[in-house]
């Protein structure tokens, strides 16, 4: 494993930062995670839109340059051995004075983690996955927009447990009104009569990356695929569920809390939409040679 | 100021935590912000109590004993050449994977950090501050219980952002119903017709130490003190109003948006609950002499 901070690589075991930086005090922070294939990062310009997206949400400053931020990352990749890696990137607001006053300008910390990209278990695949619907409710954009991808993660930590209770490979969130969000690392779909759908962003849901490039490249390739509210009851009916996310791309989905998925193995629309990803990245390995 | 981490007294300067403790990554950690008059801590079991409420609610067990923590406190007070401190006592989940689940057996890390008690200022008394009613809503107990005093601070950082803005001392935030819950890092009163009114923890609030104190004792020396939902509205119409928290006790309010409350000066009886307290500070004082 590689960790840089503010562009330093330093020694994982000694990856420190200031018990005054505002991303440990108070999780004032936001991150991406990304992968790369051939040394290159995937979908790059959308991770970083949507990394400063993050910080405008939060009214988070950046005071270097997005391309330093990207130079960090850089380093940190060609300093590993591996060229298909999964990064995490924080950057916080900084250290300050223990107060919940942001105003005050301060210097950002940077961090960067990189580790060999995990192969996507087969038996995903062939088996599929159980879920869970979570009892705890996903922050409402009232209070906490969302798609602040940020260092507060306690509500997906508690939902998470309910997943880890029953051994259950992830934890569904609905938001106030009983209705399905996303999961806490994923985003939620289900088809129907041949028909894909996936909450809309309205039910207060981090607008996935990977989500987005499925409906792009899932209607182009003549799907039918629709945003629209998914009641838990409804899910459970589906033909076929998965979950969608960047490292993870496809996992499909065989059991909803006790409730078995269609015929209760991975469905067939789910890995045509695999391939389309599979196929995007081999596009993208083309392109970037090693 | 003092800082220890794990029992260790360390520079400030160079006080520093792993990138991988999940109170770095997720805020997956617990706090307590407490005061010693003559070197002692103030209602110190009511804070080590509140402590282990919000380690359970969390499901953060601790892996060494509520009494070695309490010692690493203990020590940071001894360390400081000043008696009348601020605390500000940090327990994080410890260094983990990065990932979610938290069913893993960790370390917890330890970090506490003191001062010089701040006086509060004499103009509080004198002039009263003013708030600012927040846009951002309090998340709901549904998705993050309030009483888990936790490093999720986004909603409050996000909150406080108006009345920084607004150059307020702080933001009042309501509940996805619209009524009071509490200030960024504070508990919220009103009075009325000598009725002294401040909104019951179903509301969704941090159940706050000086609170309940100031219920206790102003029932005890004959104020009339009921628990009851207060809306926006009947706030601005208050005779008074008032915050309370750990180090700054009672602070009049005198201006809720661009509405006087009052007359516009600290309300008679708002002085007369702080009285009370700083009663309760000269009696502690008395029993733990230099």
């Amino acid at each position: 494993m590689i960790v840089s901070i503010n562009g330093e690589i330093v020694d994982s075991n000694n990856a420190k930062i200031s018990v005054f930086d505002r991303g440990f005090l108070f999780g004032d922070s936001i991150y991406e995670t990304m992968i790369t294939f051939n040394g290159q990062i995937f979908r790059k310009d959308l991770h970083f839109n949507r990394l400063q997206n993050s910080a405008k949400l939060l009214g988070l400053k950046f005071n270097l340059p997005l391309k330093t931020i990207q130079n960090y990352v850089t380093k940190s990749i060609r300093s590993s051995e591996h060229h298909d890696l999964k990064i995490r990137l924080i950057v916080t607001r900084g250290v300050g004075d223990v107060s919940l006053d942001a105003s005050s300008s301060l210097k950002n910390n940077v961090v960067v983690m990189t580790w060999p990209k995990p192969e996507n278990p087969k038996w995903w695949y062939t088996n599929g996955v159980s879920v869970v619907i979570a009892d705890i409710r996903r922050t409402s954009p009232t209070s906490v927009d969302p798609n602040i991808k940020s260092g507060n993660y306690l509500n997906n930590v508690l939902a998470y447990q309910k997943a880890s209770e029953n051994k259950a490979f992830e934890a569904i969130m609905l938001n106030e009104q009983g209705l399905i969000t996303e999961a806490t690392t994923s985003n939620v779909w289900m088809i129907k009569d041949n028909v894909i759908i996936t909450p809309p962003l309205a039910e207060g849901l981090l607008e996935g990356i990977t989500r987005g490039r499925l409906i792009k490249l899932g209607l182009k390739a003549g799907f039918k695929i629709v945003e629209k509210a998914i009641s838990p009851e409804s899910f459970v009916q589906a033909d076929e569920c998965f979950l969608t996310s960047t490292s993870r791309f496809v996992v499909p989905i065989i059991k909803v809390d006790k409730y078995t998925v269609g015929r209760g193995a991975p469905g067939e629309l789910t890995l045509q939409l695999l391939d389309i990803l599979n196929k995007e990245v081999s596009d993208f390995r083309g392109k970037n040679p090693l």
